[in-house]
């Protein structure tokens, strides 16, 4: 593992798609995928791809001295290109020769981010998935769970926890949907020097673009059809859908994180042994999982904003710095984000609902919960007269459940309002709307993300 | 025209889709829509929403009392009812009571910024359509018109500028089908007090979706199926569509700004009236399009972060604060994305190409602009020996064509490279990859945005 | 009052120092300061001023009419400009002549955006102030007033709502101060085209520089001794002011909105007629102002990376873009933040403290909430041997207060631990630190703001 | 070196600084220290310093596995913590003991992560120093090299190479003040769990605040008085100074950048071995410095803003998630703009300037460079009447200096402006306002900075 990962807790659960030697190794991929599109072109012969192909692992080339000589060049292809191609040359010229040819650098190093993000995807869907499938499961599990529904902080309505549970679970459902459909379009670069292709149009005359294509294909990347040098929308698209997975995941850890406070206890993470211990307080469980996919959902925004930076900034047919913010950016923001994709799955696993302090919450509100219900209720009756004046100063006395209920009873006679009717307006688990169907709404869909669609 | 206009020079071209009346009127749009959806339901008549509809009009309103009363309950939506109810009431206390029934200020607030993008959205998609074809041809004009390729600032290989034209045709035409499938996806909020729809399902049981539906139907909105209170993809997609418009316009500004400096010179802004003037240079004609298209470009990442923290820091039923924080940012980042297009259309539609320079900097670069090919070709040659080598320190002094065509000459048998390959080899017109054919695909694609699909 | 201000509720309370209007006069104002500065040099007589003066209020310019009109330059000096010459040359050709000589347009609006933010920072300071005050005055009257203190959201170790009001006042100090020193450092801009003072040079030869500071006395701004065209520090430093004056702002509201959660309920807003108003829940009294100044918070950080942004792209004798971005960006963050603290004045100055339910929760948490106080005091006991284990164990039971009494009585002979000690061992009111002496350097340093220094 | 330095490129230069090695040796240099701070208050003896001292070297620490285990508690301090005491352990139970004691892992963290930025700016602030020298060298010696001042990317008036890389050392000054200033200010940790020195004040009764003084005297880091746990000042002010320190540098680099294009020529980074390569352009010699340089430029503010959106989002005594993203972002920030100091240090040291290039285009933009004077100088004749018009039709078409020049002296007669007088006005190396003086400012201003103040 390498990054300034000590000050990432939770950065090793997705490290070996996002580190040093991994972009290292999607650089050699890239590479080693260039002389087999060459094969397909027929430029080169199997013996020259077997052998670029085995210098090809990451293990082989020291990752520290690559780095360092990056930055004469202004990038690491150039250093790691040079080292390739010793270990090539020792077996073969034709192969020495063969790679790279054509290719600029900013064609292997954003092929390589390309393929970085594709792996990590593939990670992250696998986790939003498993937490959709935790999160469905809690929705129809909890349809009846009343809750206090809280809207700026304050107690609004009653809902039901299955109604949060499928709220979020539409929100990680879109999530899985736009990582996938990003995943399956990341696309590969290919644009010589300017993005005319001139010199591959050179080595093959009239199949540059079907070349371009055959390395999209080697490297399971999709194929735009053009270069983007300068035109990154292919970057920020990425990076835009992992800030909105971010999102999406903040949200969720923000209500876990306000549900498990001691006076509200309506949640709580899923116990791990040692997972939430404090250097001091011996009893204390943190909820570490909720306060590390918050950080992230907080430092995404930002990232993605960068990234935005970059591509507004570009210039001419490769960027004087902008291109460069880029790198280790993307790298980052994936890194971040399947990370806390990875502890979303393993919260949501093992959430537990405390059912009894939601119900319970939902009394202390009393039926000043009710208010939009009861005052319309008894605006409709035909001797609605101040009634309603008197009922809304009742409920912001915070009268209780009986006193409301004097009141109506005492002024509506019962052939306009029976007991049960009363009985039943004051009752909270018969004002949720159409929970049940938005709960329906949002199963349905989980369930057509389908299952051969899996990891 | 409100707002900080001032400071922001170009903001009058959309302001009249994004100021505070067309917020107010967006307001009241959504409130008469709703009256509209309770008639199809068969809950009001013609009157109700007649009487509704003639209180309907943003002009009477006022708006500043409407935004200070707005403070009080946190949002402008509770003061323009208060004065609509008013208005309405003198006419029909039926009217009065239809009003907003069943309905959250977010419900409202929330429609109305997605109607006010939509609106915005058809401008801005109409001005980069307009770009995109002022784009076609020049792409088509400029195939032969041959200019440096540069890169990190340096030239590199030549180009042509119709491959230059191609590109932003390219980024502008993905902007184009974006901005549209946006517009398209805007949902409809319509949840309730905390979502459940439970005060409409009440008032039109079993009927309450269907209702959301009417709304979004009578807004020309798409209907999600679901609330998104505390869910604001919504936003953030469509924040991330306008950011990615400013990325794309933001590289052509840049790259108009620096093939304009006058050491340039390649490119010139349209001239117009008093346009670029200058407080005391009286000759002096600054590219004022582009330096605000810029500015815009330099701006919206920053817009769109916002969205996107609200988003991440959305908690319980209804934020406490995030959802706050949206609100002029979209209308912000919508108003100066749509008069940043506005200012495209325009530089694109006169800008003027100076082809004579063009050609006079790819003679400026000498032989080096070829050495990609050069090199090459030499390497192929069976005596190439040292020759690359030489070549290369030739090219690194800086010498003419003619000192390198000398060189091969003196090197190089004429049976492995005529003197008419030699000079095809120096000529820049001829390395220029598949530049057409790239242009073609671009011009394929902006063809098939299709006439019928215009303003 | 301008602006999009409808969606910044809030925004009327300082409107008149940052909207258009305000930053029209400023404009004006330091058109007529350079002419007065001139008049110190003898160029001009008092006839020249007085016209000048004359023609410097804002309410007789069009400012819809100079917005639009502002796009053709780049930016609304030259259209006001033209219509102040107009004003004065009816009147005196000398006064029209003498206008804006020797100066750029980037002087102007320069000095003006420093003109606005000095008027915003002096409201500013006098609502942190205020709100300074009502936190020293909570400090002191709470020192007593235990509560819970909470990490991560859970329950850690007792404090007193003395010390936390005594932590907000420690931050809105600094704030305090901050602010005053950028209002006194905001530095005027009087460079001329290229920042070489040559027109001024050659009207005033030698005096150059003075004649820049003349006007720097003129408008009571600070006089840097270099233009500063494209080093653009003092708009970065007072952008930074803001962000930091809003974080801190941010942190109080976040955790009034905290702690006013109806389950928590230790903290309430002020009350006031209307305020906090649902759109249909009758009794809700939503926490208005915390939610607003929250908003600001999260806004905030990214208009002020905007204006770094800016800066950090500045090239040449004047930016092509980026200096164009920063003008709106700091206005609005002038008027978002000033207005905030106008909001957290008023918060602060009726803040509602329940400390029974304060109290409340500190007995809920238990002995657990003294953890690490009792593992601490037993450790160092002679017969510890496995107690601290069993201690531990009872604490993460969620053991009450007398069971853990209990086992230590039953463990530890009175010799080594008296009742007495026992007893203030368990007791929360007897382990708050230092909390007292931070909450007395808090008031010190407090007092030491200086009542003169005050608004 | 770790990190995704891979990435970033030019890292190298303060890895050592920044990297996870140096964050695990400020962890445990934080532990050390407050053992040593007890030593002075008599807690511990020589001999409890000595082994805990000898557990404090990062060599000794597995630095993956502690990142690893850093999850399970939220941070790395707790297992760090676990293998010291462990290490201590074996040799003294008391060290054992005594380490960590009465502090809480914030403290800790908070405290290294101020060490580590105050000896990554003292690194910092030595490069600046040094940019600063050569930066004096430069504008003294380019005192009368005339070269085109431009605005807008257009030539305005002349200007001198000295006056800009004044206007450099005049921000690079600032920001060797700030870092310096900030360095020193660099606040300890020291509040125990929630901020009120609880265990601390049990364990050294009415010393608890001399403690943290002494562990802030042992770090060499300033006592603030109070702990700032939730009040984030000191990291957004560290930020905010890595910020405008990258801002000065970005507008450095990019005018490096814009005046090394071929087309201008006038300036040039300095030449290194292997420096600026490309991996397919044998000849290119690219910016690379300059390039990183803006690339760290253009990441900042958005790392800046997220340190601020963390500090906005404190709650409780300790964040629940927006503490988390300070870490990592902090040291980042550090990391890049560190190294972006290096490479400046390197950049202007080695500057080549190219007085030639730069006098060649004063003279391609004519008598247009001087319009300001000329027009200025004209309107005060007392036959002007429409010789400005004239003047500047001649302008706007771009006349010579030989046309300018016969067309006043057709219409001046010698009497209002002699031969010589003529001449002088059409002479740009005249026209240079103050740009003297201001070069003599900003040494002397850099000479203020002291050569006993440097590393």
């Amino acid at each position: 593992m390498t990054g300034h990962e000590l000050l990432n807790p939770g950065a090793w659960r997705t490290a070996s798609l996002t580190d040093d030697s991994a972009v290292i190794q999607a650089l050699l991929d890239v590479e080693v995928a260039w002389v087999r599109a060459q094969r397909s072109l027929g430029l080169v012969d199997d013996a020259v791809v077997r052998v670029v192909a085995d210098a090809g692992s990451a293990a082989a080339y020291e990752v520290g001295a690559i780095a360092r000589r990056g930055e004469s060049g202004g990038n690491p292809v150039l250093p790691l290109l040079t080292d390739m191609r010793s270990a090539v040359a020792e077996h073969s010229s034709n192969a020495a020769e063969a790679l790279h040819r054509g290719l600029t650098s900013q064609d292997v190093l954003d092929s390589a981010l390309m393929l970085v993000a594709s792996r990590t995807l593939g990670a992250l869907r696998g986790s939003l998935l498993a937490a959709a499938d935790a999160l469905a499961g809690l929705a129809d599990e909890h349809r009846g769970t009343v809750m206090v529904g809280r809207t700026l902080g304050q107690a609004a309505l009653p809902i039901t926890f299955g109604l949060k549970a499928a709220g979020w679970l539409g929100a990680v459902t879109d999530a899985v949907v736009e990582v996938g459909a990003t995943a399956a379009s990341l696309p590969v670069q290919c644009g010589g020097a300017v993005g005319s292709l001139a010199a591959i149009d050179a080595m093959v005359p009239g199949e540059a673009l079907r070349a371009a294509d055959l390395l999209a294909d080697e490297l399971g990347l999709s194929s735009p059809g053009r270069p983007w040098h300068t035109d990154r929308g292919p970057v920020t698209r990425c990076g835009d859908a992992m800030v909105r997975t971010a999102d999406v995941m903040g949200k969720i850890a923000s209500d876990v994180l306000l549900l498990s406070r001691p006076e509200l206890g309506e949640l709580a993470e899923p116990v791990a042994e040692g997972r939430g211990a404090s250097s001091t307080l011996p009893q204390k469980r943190n909820p570490v999982l909720s306060v590390l996919i918050r950080s992230v959902a907080i430092e995404a925004p930002h990232l993605g904003a960068l990234l935005h930076a970059a591509a507004a900034l570009a210039v001419d047919e490769r960027s004087d710095g902008a291109w460069h913010a880029e790198w280790s950016t993307l790298v980052r923001l994936l890194a971040r984000v399947s990370s806390a994709g990875s502890q979303l799955e393993e919260l949501l696993a093992g959430l537990q609902v405390n059912a009894t302090e939601m119900r319970h919450h939902v009394d202390d509100a009393g039926p000043a919960i009710l208010s939009e219900r009861l005052v319309a209720a008894v605006r409709n009756l035909p001797e609605a007269a101040d009634i309603p004046d008197d009922l809304v100063g009742l409920l912001k006395q915070g009268a209780s459940t009986g006193k409301v209920r004097d009141l109506l009873r005492s002024r509506v006679p019962t052939e306009n309002l029976s007991d049960g009717e009363l009985d039943r307006l004051l009752d909270p688990t018969t004002y949720l709307g159409v929970s049940d169907v938005l709960i329906d709404r949002a199963l349905e869909r989980h369930r057509a993300l389908g299952s051969g669609d899996r990891r």
